[in-house]
């Protein structure tokens, strides 16, 4: 049994999940950036509820398949949480300097 | 109080919220063909935690954070879980036809 086409979309699948990788890395360091902007701004750098679904509606307009809204959602909410978590961790730092 | 510098930064994460939506497709479309390639090969379309442990190490070797691998791992995990799912749901529904 040949498994060229196989090993062909294993490779294709490294290949993604590693530019999932540097786009999530790049969405930590946003995050990041808006959480320190927002402390020198002395604003709320709290969970905001809004946002975060205006985000999740905007992300949904564009999604064409074949993942339903309801994985999207669920995968972002992971994404938007290990944001805030950096961005509380950052806050620990800072408050230790 | 300006808010121009997060308004800018919370245009920049909807671009990349969009630009993650995409490849999570892109990479959902590869998991479908792959299934379809493994249902004509006769081959186990199960869950293959070796070929998971590959994927996930070869993610962790591409990890310059910020995010923790605990976290890359965690948020790959759940991509991965959806992509099961797609498989199994074409799998059912080729069973029906």
């Amino acid at each position: 049994m040949s498994n060229e086409q196989l090993d062909q979309l294993r490779e294709q699948l490294d290949e993604i999940n590693v530019e999932i990788l540097e786009l999530i890395n790049k969405r930590g360091e946003l995050v990041q950036q808006t959480g320190q902007v927002k402390e020198k701004q002395g604003a709320n750098r709290q969970y905001d509820p809004v946002r975060e679904r205006d985000m999740l509606n905007n992300i949904l307009k564009h999604n064409d398949g074949p993942f339903e809204d309801s994985t999207v959602i669920h995968l972002f909410k992971e994404i938007f949480k290990a944001g805030l978590e950096l961005q509380e961790d950052d806050h620990s730092k800072a408050l230790l300097v």
